[in-house]
């Protein structure tokens, strides 16, 4: 075996690290046949001397190798190749089978300015978080083991987030209406299944959310698209043909930015009484209201328990954290519970319980105050620079939300300014992306997660891009 | 303010925390009109001392209500209760509304033996698992960000799941044939939105796993169970009417543990060759062989991309982590991909992150080598106390797994006998819970997650049931 460790070849330039390498050559060699079962491998000691390389690395790659079946070990007797190692070659297939392209990899990135819902991870207290992880992890075993009851969540975190609800945002419920799910996206896809059939007609936004659209449209359901202006959804004056579902994001209208009117909230109740459809309130954004106290939710106002309300994580903590969750009306919850069950048993739990510890410590709350103000600084830095440079945009909405809609002069082609824009390295969507019929020309700028540095250059980016595009600017 | 301070009453005797206390009461006073909006709320200073607490409680509490709209503070003048904080008051909801129960809370709790397929959490090494997590998140902001790309998985744990089902279960696959699902339930979840439309027929093991039989029956698919012997699921002769699917449990069958023999796994593949049926391939299990290495997995001897394997972390690592995996055939890939995101836009991302790291420092194969030493010990220390109380049991199958079936007398009640466990403390479920057709009497025990004196006070709580229930004993 010394000799064939000669032929070991370790590259310290190569970026896999050296154990990597030195597990990859070792498996390669017991699968040509070059280390025959049964032969015996240096010691980690005798392998380290010889490659000059830390005899740590050398333990961690016989573990390996050991744990994957490919050495065995004997007490004292050090380690060898396994007998059945050569089983576990992997023979190649017909060339046919592998005639697709191998795509490359791409690690996670950042969005670049001004890609919209993106909140500033950067703000997150990630050491105060681990600081509640590692304590509730002291006697964690339970959080670690097999919960299937818990497939709506862990009862402390439904309760602290009832409790956050009822408090911020007025929203009527017990610990044991609120459902933990993963992202507000699992909760949309849940409902989909619970309260649609093929053809049941949606009545939404327009424009409005796509993630929920395509929902929706995945269970072949109708989509009855309502106009949207400075107060919300418009009402249809229709009762017939029913609808099965209302979804509406009245605090903070995706993508417009507009706040329901209290007048057209309760017209939009006495709709869903009188015809027996559930509204999905989306409170989307809610909590980022910087000049006055959020209104509270469209769920404060139901009497009939008509409205099922939807909120998440991902913008008021990270969206990598995946939690988000669902007050329903008490004739749902056991359905929903089950659905839940069967998608996926349940949601992961240390990060629940570190959620629960986090909101009961006020964490939650402080992190909360500190975005807003940055987020509210921001948003006013980005509407001074566009000012500033005369651009033809014009902001109905703003002193909320991490996003703000730019309308654009009539007649402007907003599809090919977002190209335009996109070749000058920034992220900005039009607003017909999110419609169904045809809208204003505008653009979506989301503003939270990027500082004044980018926000100046952004708009630098964009000023030259407007130029390009609009030649009478 | 000070006079309403004097009516705060904090209870240190009361399980919830001083600020917990604080917070609530305070909200209670701002809600019920007795501190009014506008006023000015003592400094945290006065009111620690007041309340002889630390600034630190009080100053906590400021923030969360602060944060949840019921306070404001200015520049130096200091905490006011908001003008618009009485908006947010729950009203309280008509009595008919309310009659429902209060549901208990109740934490998580560790399993009681011998519930089946539990691992023992407690030898999971999570200071490493931390070391990892604590190492990636140094530069982890694009892990807490919004990476909708990754709806089937950071591509790098895609890699490492793929070396390790190439080098440990001779699968065959390129990383982008990996989806990393929210444990193998949501593959199941998934596979079944794909592949089954309502009145299609599923071919599966009798006695089989629960969890894929629900998944399938909840499509409306039409369940056709195929029996099992020693050498894993009987072949039915017929070719129509067609299946669609055929799951099965070839490595480690549930909850018999037979390992499929060589020659029924060349039929299984034949049969779903010709009538274009896909297979399941659910590689539960697999890793725990203590008296040899695992068989190769059915899909290494697929030539015609029909097998779709699926696997889990839950048992290997730990089960509250939720991460599974289902190796694809090409032609599913994207749509499984566009199911995934419409179901949760995708999965937690610091656990995969964590995850990759873990599987490549070989701290996962270390792991899996202490797990086995120890199921094994604990598998041959159950049988060893079984054979002594003289219980009328018989194991066919041993030498693998987490669980083992344990086949009792004809004619024996293994329902009656297993509810008489349950009350003796135990948790251990007759066969015929996972079946459609009468099976022979059993029962299935799980030895990973208990320690040698667990097992020893079991088997006696076992013997005393035995005897109370068989009276021939």
């Amino acid at each position: 075996m010394i000799q064939a460790a000669r032929r070991l070849v370790l590259d310290r330039s190569n970026p896999r690290s050296m154990q990597t390498q030195l597990t990859s050559q070792l498996k390669r060699m017991i699968q040509a046949g070059e280390l025959q079962a049964g032969v015996r491998l240096p010691s980690t000691r005798e392998l380290a001397n010889e490659l000059s390389i830390s005899r740590n690395t050398v333990v961690a790659a016989y573990e390996m190798l050991l744990g994957q079946g490919y050495l065995e070990s004997q007490l004292r007797s050090g380690f060898r190749v396994n007998k059945a190692a050569k089983a576990f070659t992997p023979r190649p297939r017909t060339a046919t089978q592998e005639r697709q392209p191998m795509p490359g990899m791409m690690p996670p990135s950042m969005p670049v300015p001004f890609r919209p819902t993106q909140p500033d991870v950067k703000l997150f207290p990630l050491q105060i978080w681990n600081r509640h992880r590692n304590r509730i992890l002291k006697n964690g075993a339970p959080l670690l083991q097999y919960q299937s009851r818990f497939s709506v969540g862990l009862e402390v975190l439904r309760r602290n987030v009832a409790d956050y609800l009822r408090d911020s945002r007025g929203v009527r419920c017990q610990w044991y209406d609120v459902a933990i799910t993963n992202g507000s996206q699992q909760a949309l896809f849940l409902l989909s299944h619970l309260l649609l059939k093929p053809g049941s007609r949606v009545l939404m936004e327009d424009p409005g959310y796509p993630g929920a659209r395509n929902t929706w449209s995945h269970m072949s359901a109708e989509i009855v698209p309502a106009n949207v202006d400075e107060d919300g959804i418009e009402l249809p004056l229709f009762t017939a043909p029913r609808v099965s579902l209302i979804y509406v994001t009245p605090s903070h209208q995706f993508p417009t930015g507009a706040c329901m009117s209290l007048a057209r909230r309760l017209a939009l109740l006495k709709l869903a009484y009188s015809s027996s459809a559930w509204i999905v309130e989306d409170d989307y954004d809610a909590e980022f209201r910087y000049t006055s106290p959020p209104l509270p939710s469209l769920q404060s106002l139901d009497e009939q328990r008509r409205v099922i309300y939807i909120g998440s994580f991902s913008k008021t903590l990270f969206p990598g954290l995946r939690i988000g969750y669902v007050v329903l009306p008490p004739e749902l919850v056991d359905r929903f519970t089950a659905l839940k069950s069967l998608v996926d048993d349940y949601s992961p739990l240390i990060d629940q319980a570190t959620l629960a510890a986090f909101l009961e410590s006020g964490a939650f709350y402080a992190h909360l105050r500190r975005c807003r103000r940055h987020y509210a600084e921001r948003q006013s830095f980005f509407l001074e620079q566009v000012a500033r440079c005369g651009l033809p945009l014009r902001f109905p909405v703003s002193g909320r939300g991490m996003n703000l809609a730019g309308l654009l002069p009539d007649g402007t082609d907003d599809f090919q300014l977002s190209c335009a824009l996109t070749q000058h390295g920034l992220d900005v969507p039009p607003l017909a992306r999110y419609a169904i019929k045809p809208t204003q020309p505008g653009l979506l700028f989301g503003l939270a997660a990027f500082n004044k540095q980018e926000i100046q250059q952004g708009v630098e980016h964009m000023r030259k891009a407007f130029m390009a595009s609009i030649p009478s600017l």
